[in-house]
């Protein structure tokens, strides 16, 4: 489906929207000041216990607890200039349309308050938090602020991207594919050919398939970092499934780790339950390694025994609140427990290097078994 | 400089030769087979004490140590087999033109031997050391066996290149650059604009000159994984140095670790020396960051103390044999010993965002000032 019409730029990632969210904050300090008022601003509090699996969104989201945090207090008044030091850099970023790094905003934030030995940070880990900070307080993401995460992963596949001016063929990316940058905020879809997407955990399965041109062959775009998806491709796969309904499945070896990948992309991650609204995807369905695969294709002959490090975390998934209102999943880590062993992807190639391409992908679409 | 006409393709990494390289072994085999001999093949001894550094070549190579390995030898049976299996699938691989991970390759050979329970494979360990082997036995690369590592990383960059039939014009990138695949001996370059090659450890600071264009103004190709280069890079650096006369720049953090990277990618691994020919480069020069440059470019500031892990790791490498006959080399090792701290790249941003492109590189080049 070509809609290259409208929707082609990120709707909700324009530079004004951004900047004036910035000055809004910067705006209302201001007043206070001016008032005579001890500035501050509100956040939401942070950390497990006010995060929430909301039902209606089917993700992770903060709750309602705020948290004020005034200029005038002791205890309070270096994390509040760290906060607005970092709103500067992100206003200063935008406007000059350039992009940094969590490890450089530490750098260019740090300084020495005149006639004075105190750094306004001294360690990393005060920046980054400033930038979580900043990205609750004024909800936009730090790609929007133009701070950008490590990138990794490669995508190919039937659709025709702009980023920076550049006209980027998905499919003509021989066996390399295009490095998805940390930032797809900017991204422009020109032309999505592509009825859905498969992000996979491995980058040699994404390598296998590329060889087959499965994107072609099943007409999608196919997707992998190395593990769990980078903020950078959950986004890409959010705007892929929002402004082109593309049905995203997650591919993933036959264990707990998988499970949590697709859980991670799906219901968002407690870390950043405060981002979930614009990382999470709760349209995003696991298309297997699941325990029934392992009997129909012939796989026990692969099965690897768990761990205790495995059988630790199956027990706690199977406890997240997400989970267990699926009687689906349930059943899933049930089989899983009982069978005590997990299989890996990368055994279909015992049926021939092409099996995935082949049958097992065409099977999955066209029985439309997902596990959801 | 375009040199399409001729050198387009890799000229050691024909279908033949390769194929002709199995052949050979299995023909030796079969031969001693029916002379009734007891089947056998030579490889080098590998290990620490069977590594030396070249003066000559000046790079880490594998000494003369010779070691037999027979068929009908209680000690040597599993490995013999292991070794001419992994020889069959690569044939097979190299003939139908596809390409297999480590990993896939142990699911690929694993099988039971007919009318017993022993199976010729039980751990990718054993799959992983026959891959070596085979490598040091017929002196091709895993990457010219289509057995491909992981992949990571990014390039842009005044050149064209062909891949699978792709063309690919790494000025065209956006924001994301060209995914690196892990196997680069096909890779057909079509037209290289390029003077010279940097590559960096870090993604992020290869995020920062892509977005400057570093690229174009200084008429190169940017390269960046994350750390230590993938053996597909280190292939794509010697082809390009090798094919084309372009000169590699290492750019790293000004630390231990920094100097680490940039031995392995010019002088090879103790750990794969045997593929020192086909990977080591050493050309390849450091363009910083340098203990100098600190002082000059007034980045005292941001010193970050040594911890002791870094301490011992500076002692290990002073004490390497190809830096020992560097006086240039041994000076700068001492004064980092002296500074006992390091600075990182990502610090130039306290300068500017673009003072890396903007100055940082261009005075580099300027001077020609890189320790070798």
């Amino acid at each position: 489906m070509d809609r290259s019409s409208d929707m082609a730029e990120n709707p909700k990632n324009t530079k004004k929207n951004n900047i004036d969210a910035l000055d809004k904050l910067g705006q209302g300090i201001y007043n206070q000041i001016i008032a005579g008022e001890n500035p501050y601003f509100d956040l939401p509090t942070r950390g497990l216990a006010n995060v929430k699996y909301s039902e209606e969104k089917k993700i992770l989201t903060m709750g309602s607890g705020l948290s004020r945090r005034y200029f005038l207090n002791v205890g309070h008044v270096r994390k509040f200039v760290q906060t607005i030091a970092m709103a500067a850099l992100s206003k200063e970023l935008i406007q000059s349309d350039k992009h940094t790094s969590l490890r450089s905003a530490f750098y260019q934030v740090r300084r020495t308050i005149p006639g004075t030995k105190i750094d306004i940070v001294d360690d990393q880990v005060e920046t980054n938090k400033a930038i979580e900070d900043l990205e609750l307080i004024i909800d936009l993401t730090r790609e929007q602020l133009h701070i950008n995460a490590n990138k990794a992963g490669a995508v190919a596949g039937e659709a025709i991207v702009e980023d920076r001016g550049d006209v980027i063929d998905w499919s003509k990316m021989g066996s390399g594919g295009w490095a998805i940058p940390s930032n797809v905020e900017d991204l422009i879809f020109k032309k999505i050919d592509a009825k859905f997407v498969i992000y996979m955990e491995k980058q040699t399965i994404w390598d296998r398939l590329n060889e087959d041109k499965a994107w072609k062959k099943l007409n999608c775009i196919i997707i992998a970092s190395q593990g769990q998806a980078t903020r950078g491709i959950r986004r890409l796969l959010q705007r892929l499934n929002r402004e082109y309904n593309l049905p995203v499945y997650i591919l993933t070896d036959g264990d707990i780790w998988g499970v949590y990948i697709y859980s991670t992309i799906k219901f968002g991650s407690i870390a950043l339950a405060s981002a979930s609204d614009k990382l999470a995807l709760p349209e995003a369905k696991f298309m297997g390694l699941t325990m029934d695969d392992i009997e129909r294709y012939g796989l026990k002959r692969h099965l690897i025994k768990f761990k205790d490090v495995d059988i630790s975390r199956l027990n706690q998934i199977k406890n997240y609140e997400w989970f267990k209102k699926s009687k689906q999943w349930m059943e899933e880590l049930g089989k899983m427990e009982r069978l005590g062993a997990k299989v890996e992807l990368d055994a279909f190639v015992a049926k021939g290097l092409s099996f995935m391409t082949e049958h097992y992908l065409p099977d999955k679409l066209k029985e439309g078994k997902f596990l959801d």
